[in-house]
């Protein structure tokens, strides 16, 4: 193993994070807070520091192969949630550490699950910086490095596929960082645009930015305790929702479409799927929830708002869907699971997987009755790499597994199995709200300490799907 | 498709119970109950009309292939569980026909899930059907006709891969009818032994003999309210548990026992791995039980008990466990999806299916680290065939899917997700009880007839292990 690689790498994005911290201090400055010195001072000072010693010597050798890119970015993520923490920890706005680290952790993965119980009392810097994370966390920190690195620095493919979400991940441009900078110049893109489009809806300047980064991200931290109901306006519920489904889309689709490429655009399989998915459960929403507002389009406001919250793992919320008929409350869940596109910010097992799965089990069955048929599983039209259908097939054990292993854990916290499941289900898929005392007006913060870091696992699990954290643990020296 | 083999042999099937239904018809004379000509005698004599209808011409084309093998499988249980139903509804001890449906499929499927708020109300001709059912669809109804057909009467290899359990069945002798022979004689002798040995200690013959029929099919139907509870007796609790314990073991092992290839017995590593949850899970429990029990010895019997009846899907009880922590429930809970050895009488996925996916898993992360190395799935020491891994993972794909439509078709009933959840996981995996009101104490007769019929359908699912009956509703014309 290339360890003075991953080193190297590591060290580049911690001065990279690093740099990013000086946004919430300019944030701090304009609201006159003056905590802000040494709230980020402290942990800038770490991150170059640390990032320095690291970065310090540029390595002869610079190959990196799979294990190398899932170490780096397995070690990556938890060496900035660590740090990441700080500022939450040294303004006492959550004052202690384990708690701060599952902040962090939930706001990196875009989870959006909260142990705040009075963000409304929180500072303008400290909000900032958490919803911040989502957006750095979005499209991969690791990601936002190659894009500012020389294209010839280093073999970036293998990282990039360890931070990427989905079960295939291809270069759109025959260098990585160049397919870097392109994903993140669309991300940027589409985040200012939607700050712009809240901004014409009369939502301040702070709260535009803010729920801007937070739908990038599809993370859910809000800064009001009702979410994006505080609002009461359709204008801004439909400008996230529309957004965050966006997000929720592969990227490579929008550089198609900037290439002009719209053939290559339509022929992908998942995205329409995934708009399926949201007009079937929208309409199947509305159809049982449309007793309990008084028009259609009361109903169809909400539903579509919280199908797409939900499918794209973003955890806004306009309803208390506790008070939803159970049907509906089971699609929701189902939508956590299947969540959004591979290449997306989104979390979930993502679309294009529970297609390749559901695909081979049709396979078997259609070899079952005729074994001397030939069965391919087919994407896009085109045949998918058995190796792809073996990666999602053990991607469901694995998940299954690590799923069943933390749920076991919770059982010694004092919640009911339902809510446990929900807290898993939640953190697992980068959700952020589940049932009960876990709902979406509820907090994390009652959980035991132990509890907190099982979670923290599982939102990082779910993040970088699985196989980086397990190489971290397990891979062997080569 | 053969059609006229499928007909011929579902024909010599419904004589087959047929002649069984004679044996409550005996209880019922012993115990002077009148009405047993009328409740019998129409199911015996439909039974009888139809098998002679179907199987009155011997087909001269006798191939049989997988297709014809699962839809033989469906068309047989769906027939049998049609038919076994009417004793119930003309004895008017169970009068509506969807609930009598759902008692006999929850017989022959070994699930042990009840209807009935009343049995000690029953009558004991009836109660006697009732468990018998248990007895015939463990080991396999298509299994006894093969048993008793002439061996070069059909080409019956489909037939019994098709009705048996597990990733993978193979004959023990070159005949596949000799094999048939040779583990219902195994069968027989087993619950021969348990009614002996519960005779042994002061249980009455008519309750040893229902509890052995009700064991050996690990089914769970009991004659009383309060299952093996009743008993009160730490004698008859180790002889069921243990007996229980034994029907969950792959009986290809009592066969190299018999022939004395004990070698062969020994590297059979789902029964160890079996023997080994069992252990764990019985200690793990005792530990997080002791509490509520006054003695070690008083929460090791229960903990020992509830594990066997659980792993091996037969449902009965002597706790009621929704009093026990969660972490006991929530293992109980995970023993239900493992299930017993493939070739048992047990249902739930199966231990080799489990351990096959997680090794699949396993194989991935080797490969990730290392895609140079060639890993491979082994079972007992040999490689396992591709085409096995592929069906384990197609299975696991299809009962996540199966179960997640039976939950949201559940949705339309007035049950909380947690119940309803409980009541498709307790009937999918054939175990007999959820929780909630669907707990052991409780009972099925609430539910609406749709949700009952789905619920009777996921029995069949879980019983034929899902594909018969997707092909006898997918299969198409050859």
């Amino acid at each position: 193993m290339n360890y003075k690689m991953i080193l190297y790498t590591m060290g580049k994005l911690l001065m990279v994070v690093g740099a990013f911290m000086f946004l919430p201090v300019i944030v701090g400055f304009i609201y006159g807070e003056k905590h802000v010195i040494t709230t980020f001072g402290i942990p800038i000072a770490s991150l170059f520091i640390l990032g320095l010693l690291f970065s310090a010597k540029r390595p002869k050798d610079i190959s990196v192969y799979s294990t190398e890119g899932f170490v780096s970015v397995a070690a990556s993520w938890i060496m900035v949630s660590l740090l990441g923490a700080l500022p939450f920890v040294i303004s006492r706005e959550i004052p202690n550490y384990v708690d701060a680290l599952f902040e962090t952790v939930s706001g990196f993965t875009t989870t959006g699950a909260t142990i705040a119980t009075n963000i409304e009392g929180m500072s303008k810097s400290i909000l900032f910086w958490r919803s911040f994370t989502h957006w750095l966390g979005g499209m991969g920190i690791l990601m936002f490095v190659l894009a500012i690195m020389s294209s010839n620095d280093v073999r970036t493919m293998h990282m990039m596929r360890a931070e990427c979400a989905g079960p295939n991940v291809g270069r759109l441009v025959s260098r990585s960082s160049n397919t870097a900078r392109i994903l993140y110049g669309i991300y940027i893109l589409l985040t200012v645009l939607e700050t712009l489009f809240l901004l014409l809806g009369g939502v301040p300047l702070y709260d535009s930015i803010i729920h801007a980064c937070s739908s990038a991200g599809t993370g859910g931290f809000s800064i009001y305790g009702d979410s994006i109901g505080h609002y009461n306006s359709l204008y801004v519920e439909m400008v996230i929702a529309i957004f965050i489904t966006l997000f929720g889309v592969n990227f490579n689709l929008y550089y198609y479409i900037l290439i002009r490429k719209y053939s290559l655009a339509y022929k992908n399989e998942e995205v329409r799927i995934y708009f399926g998915a949201i007009a079937l459960a929208t309409i199947a929403i509305t159809a049982n929830i449309v007793h309990l507002y008084s028009t259609v389009g009361g109903a169809l406001r909400h539903s579509f708002f919280m199908v797409a919250a939900t499918i794209t793992s973003t955890g806004f919320a306009t309803a208390d869907i506790t008070t939803w008929p159970r049907f509906s409350q089971t699609l929701l869940l189902m939508l956590m699971f299947l969540g959004s596109c591979a290449g997306s910010t989104g979390g979930g097992m993502k679309v294009s997987r529970i297609v390749i799965l559901i695909k081979t089990g049709i396979k078997e069955l259609k070899y079952l009755a005729n074994p001397h048929a030939v069965a391919t599983v087919k994407m896009d039209g085109k045949p998918v790499d058995n190796s792809v259908v073996r990666g999602a097939t053990s991607y469901l054990i694995l998940f299954i597994l690590l799923f069943m292993i933390s749920l076991l854990l919770l059982m010694f916290d004092k919640y009911t199995i339902e809510e446990s499941m929900s807290a898993v289900t939640t953190c697992i898929n980068n959700i952020g709200y589940g049932v009960g005392r876990f709902g979406p007006a509820g907090s994390f913060a009652g959980l035991k300490p132990f509890s907190k870091i099982v979670l923290s696992f599982d939102m990082l699990l779910g993040r970088l799907e699985i196989y980086p954290l397990i190489m971290l643990f397990a891979a062997r020296k080569r």
